[in-house]
């Protein structure tokens, strides 16, 4: 049975108060997952831990099909919009909110370690932007890749927004850190991954590459790209554009890149 | 050179007051234009008029090679970043605008008679959202594709946010409005286009799908995606996906149709 939560003040739905802000500070493994979509994939993944969920009255109903096979001492929370609303901080249209947690992030060599001898990866460097990482992890659970690095400087694939529009593949993707873009290539290379780095300077057009069976596909930002020292160290490969306009989206080159590799190849 | 405005109010820089809510109306064939990249786009493109320039007092240096070849009769304002938020209704960050004015668009038919012979052109169906719009234009520059057709449900390129995130892309690529979708594809059908409507239930797979001298590629929304009668009377084609999420943005889905029709087929 729902509890319903009639006092914004309440301290029971502590970790909604201000969502906003809080996407921004530490969060010791926690994180927002919103709207039905989102949820819905959330409560299939059995690697995250589902604390809580804060439902707006009316969306008890269409969610109650999912709620069923929920563990009985997860709190569903209920509200009116207003108390919602005041919750959180912002009009949140959606009427759908959950905590969740995740397990600490495993060291890359023994992620790279658990994945299939056939596998395609994704590596992000210095990728901060949260629509960006977002619609990477989209692509990324699309496509089927196996996995997805971060370096230090890109985002949490976790945050509220990433996870939105990632359309819920941040939940689906398993990812990890790496120390740096240099000790994810060493990792990847020990691991014998097929290191395919994008670059409007590559070496090789797309078009022409032929998949191999463990491949780790690399971007960098719209701008910087990916660190030159990195670039002299793996395959690199462009994607030909038409003159006087070469810029492409780095989610859709992960999209365009990630179609190429998984379709058969040239 | 520049003339200084010090009144959020003074007369001369009307176009640009409240733009926000102004990007909503009718606008008689004028946009705005926003940020450096896209007012070079702009100032390279014979077919729009500009009208007059607002520029950030700071920003006046850093353009001084693009003001140059301007012609001496469209006025150059600038102003305090102080008063230039005060007159747009929001912080400007970029701090260059411009409004410059479009012809009126042609008929979907004399448009494509205008096309050379081998020519690849997107239609889009029922794409309200500006983000994807912008992001179908950036795509279809990227690859040189010659022209986008709409439909009377799809947004205006030409809105200030869906020419910045096509990165100038919408000032680039030429299109027309339809008076409806059929007749979009009357009219494409009519000039020997050979028209491939993305959908997931798509009788080819794209990454078999043979580039041919005259293609237009049909788009339509997530969610709905293109109307069933149209798919009766077209080239239906799908890129698979993994199963449980079979989830791509549309304009992503643009890039990896588009390079895959420009980097030779299968």
């Amino acid at each position: 049975m729902p509890i319903i939560i009639s006092d914004p003040e309440d301290q029971r739905i502590e970790p909604y108060r201000a969502v906003r802000e809080r996407d921004l500070v530490g969060r010791q493994h926690r994180f927002i997952a919103e709207g039905e979509v989102v949820l819905r994939v959330l409560l299939k993944q059995p690697r995250f831990e589902v604390e809580s969920l804060l439902l707006a009255e009316n969306r008890i109903g269409s969610l109650s099909d999912a709620l069923e096979n929920l563990p009985p001492d997860v709190p569903v929370y209920t509200a009116s919009r207003q108390v919602m609303d005041a919750i959180v901080g912002f009009p949140i249209h959606r009427g759908i909110l959950a905590v969740a947690r995740r397990a600490p992030l495993p060291p890359v060599e023994g992620f790279l370690a658990m994945l299939p001898q056939e596998a395609l990866i994704v590596g992000l460097v210095g990728l901060a932007n949260h629509d960006n990482v977002g619609g990477i992890f989209r692509n990324a659970a699309a496509f089927g890749a196996q996995g997805v690095l971060l370096d230090p400087e890109s985002c949490d694939p976790l945050y509220r927004k990433a996870i939105r529009v990632s359309v819920g593949g941040a939940l689906v993707v398993p990812f990890t850190r790496a120390a740096s873009a240099d000790a994810m290539v060493q990792a990847l290379q020990a691991a014998s991954f097929d290191i395919l780095a994008l670059s409007p300077s590559g070496r090789e057009v797309l078009s022409q590459v032929r998949p191999t069976r463990r491949m780790a596909l690399l971007l960098g930002a719209e701008g910087p790209g990916l660190p030159a020292e990195l670039l002299t160290r793996t395959r690199t490969v462009s994607i030909p554009m038409s003159s006087g306009f070469d810029s492409l989206n780095v989610a859709t080159t992960s999209g365009i890149a990630l179609h190429h590799l998984t379709s058969g190849g040239p």
